[in-house]
């Protein structure tokens, strides 16, 4: 008992006598000394030996018998020492770009990380251990009032806060929504899109048709044909081709819902950023009929890294919500969701939201002016209506969007190609860059238009 | 336009002719005035009109024609105020207990707030706007090592980082490992259980099998019946039995696994409260084919706001994983991660673990006290095994578990029974409470104890 390597008596009591029953060096059925004896023969006091006998007992290496004491119990003998753990392969280093255009990074160097920080330390000392208590399944009252009131402010949107929910993100709000719709459900999916939509679905079961856009968005027309239940759809701004939908495309949208007792997820991702005019209206504002679901989060707004989204049910839909998923808690921790609901309620969100757009505008018109004055200026086309993150680029070149990314991986370039982003592409998508620039810094655009002439340069 | 109620000039023009638009005073194919003959008619500037006229143009309710000017487009006519939205059901407010014995509420009160405070105003001010960056899809660096560490100190496992996913609590997970194992999968599912392990698998399209249990834990013979591929199990302490998986059905589900190329989520739900001795080692320790995936939260040990828990994969299969759940982001905000790896990483979380062993030891005692000292003690059989926040209670009456029930609501308790939790009860789960003492609070037992003296008088 004296080498135990700074082991508890019992503990090390307990795994020598677990070694010796699973090497079977004590076979089954071995009655093993007294606890009295044992404690006399190793110098122990007798409540070690029972501590380490009990412990034994409650994981059945030991089976104890009224009056008669503790006996060795059946057990598969094994290698008394651990196998040696199975070699973790440890993911290879994310490649460093020297201009990478396909990255939805924003630039959080803007966001009032200070005054976040201080809404923080409010929350923790003000409200304290009522934030460990248990909060209701949709999400924090105060949150869901707040998104409610900035929705009716700055989106035209007439919302209770009861049919708000708040979630982890847009990935786990579309999981909720798989559940709601229902295994086998056929959805309509705008192609081109985001290709984490359909993903989310798909592993979730739905049946996710492609559905090809006209210069209005979802064609009806493939979309009645194709047997769709739902349609999943970014009206405002969609990515990544940018178009915004129109008010008769819209119309057309809620009679073909109506018409087959459809249902429409608007997923409003983007729609903040608008530099001429006003933010275009949510679908779900023309929604007489209780058929939309709006969906928005704050990743792109605030930062990816904050996960939180959210959802507007159609309070039609409540009851439906409430037996589908309304058994799963809350997913964000309540302290980020106090701090959310005071950014946004004293005006520090739209406030920012003032600022980065006016930042964007400057960024975007620098990139545009960029490409516009550069030595490939005559060989694109570029495609933007003054709104999101991003726009296309259309090259005038040979070569096919493979040997684009290829060439452009050689030298350093990520870009992501309209093509890529298709399930069904289409020869008029060919040549096509998908630009973001949120994370472009202005002070780098030489290098950039140097890389891209170098990338732009026929062979 | 005087009377625009505090909008700018240029929306409430936007909003004019679109309600002239949609109610069909303005006809599909009315050109417009022009830009500058409108300006000079409201006094307005031309930038005002263009501004408006450029809004709906981009919402498709004006076509501009090049040198024309512009036109009312078709749209779909409707009542220009929007419809009154339909009400939205309030949910009741949530009945409030004399006695709550089903709440897995905890006693936040014991959580050593301040210091949690204090740590997250620390990595706040130190880790600055790098808490606004992405993160690795499976969680931040510094919260899987000090997981890692910790499940290597105190529950004996030898596993990498790189094994560690971190999600937004059990069911979060449970959604994950749900696309891990694929819709259709047969997954055996311990009868009596926890009913939102289930409630989640088949929401997600799993087909899960009801597996009796006998005193060792799940039956192999009804689970190999079962044709399942996987088994959810919580063998450290099951809910809600109190069970404890010995040594020899351990084994011989490893062995069950390896002969069917079978899978084990073990669900280590509550494996830290244990009162005597230590705690119970995982099935993964003593997995050597990479057939368990380990799964535990913080929602008991922290609180159940907190939302964050984790899985650890066997390394065979991470490729496995990142093919079918590694595109997911991850769920829970940097802050948060970053609180808890340093409140991992300090030792305060084993700290507070062992004063809650304490705090709760000493509760459990005094509930089962009053319970053995209580004027129905002679009725009553306990079924406890020193560990876990609630044990079961038998007792002797000629009552259903739904009249318990109903009487025990009269009176102001709400009381959860073992068939409750079966898919398939069998008579001896009858007339048997779960009683989850962690919310009780110890100066209220002897009013608790009158409450139960009165339920318990038979009729």
């Amino acid at each position: 008992m004296e080498d135990r390597g700074g082991l508890p008596l019992y503990e090390y009591l307990y795994r020598r006598v677990r070694e010796d029953i699973l090497s079977g060096a004590l076979p089954a059925g071995t009655r093993l000394p007294s606890k009295r004896a044992l404690a006399e023969h190793l110098r122990l006091s007798v409540m070690t030996v029972e501590t380490a006998y009990a412990q034994l007992a409650a994981e059945g290496y030991l089976e104890s018998r009224p009056r008669l004491g503790y006996f060795a119990a059946q057990v598969d003998h094994s290698p008394a020492a651990p196998a040696a753990p199975a070699a973790v392969p440890v993911p290879p280093p994310e490649k460093v770009w020297r201009l990478d255009l396909k990255t939805n990074r924003i630039d959080a160097s803007r966001f009032p990380f200070s005054l976040w920080a201080k809404l923080t330390r409010q929350v923790l000392s003000e409200q304290g251990t009522a934030l460990l208590s248990p909060m209701p399944h949709p999400g924090l009252p105060d949150l869901r009032q707040a998104i409610a009131d900035d929705l009716r402010d700055y989106r035209g949107m007439t919302v209770s806060p009861e049919q708000i929910v708040i979630g982890s993100g847009a990935e786990y709000l579309y999981l909720l929504l798989a559940q709601l719709l229902g295994r086998d459900t056929v959805l309509a999916l705008e192609d081109p899109g985001y290709p984490k939509v359909g993903q989310v679905y798909r592993s979730s079961g739905l049946r996710c048709v492609p559905v090809p856009l006209d210069r209005q968005g979802i064609r009806l027309d493939a979309q009645r044909r194709s047997g769709a239940a739902a349609a999943h759809i970014s009206p405002s701004h969609h990515y990544p081709t940018g178009l915004t939908m129109p008010i008769q495309r819209r119309q057309a949208l809620l009679r073909w819902a109506e018409e087959t007792d459809g249902l429409i997820i608007e997923d409003d991702y983007d729609s903040e950023f608008r530099f001429t005019g006003r933010p275009i209206p949510p679908l779900q504002s023309i929604d007489r009929q209780g058929r939309v679901i709006y969906m928005n989060t704050f990743s792109q707004t605030i930062a990816p890294s904050m996960r939180i989204g959210f959802l507007v049910l159609p309070p039609r839909l409540l009851d439906r919500w409430q037996a589908a998923a309304g058994f799963y808690a809350c997913t964000v921790p309540a302290l980020e969701q106090a701090v959310l609901a005071r950014f946004l309620s004293s005006g520090h969100y739209e406030q920012h939201l003032s600022r980065m757009r006016i930042e964007y505008r400057a960024r975007r018109s620098a990139v545009l002016e960029a490409f516009r004055s550069s030595p490939f200026a005559g060989r694109i086309t570029i495609t933007e209506n003054g709104a999101g993150l991003h726009f296309l680029l259309k090259l005038d070149t040979r070569r096919s969007d493979g040997e684009l990314r290829e060439r452009g991986a050689e030298l350093g370039i990520r870009a992501g190609f309209l093509s890529e982003y298709a399930v069904d592409p289409t020869p008029d998508m060919d040549h096509t860059l998908v630009v973001n620039y949120a994370g472009l810094d202005p002070r780098q655009l030489d290098e950039a238009m140097a890389l891209l002439t170098e990338l732009f340069t026929e062979p």
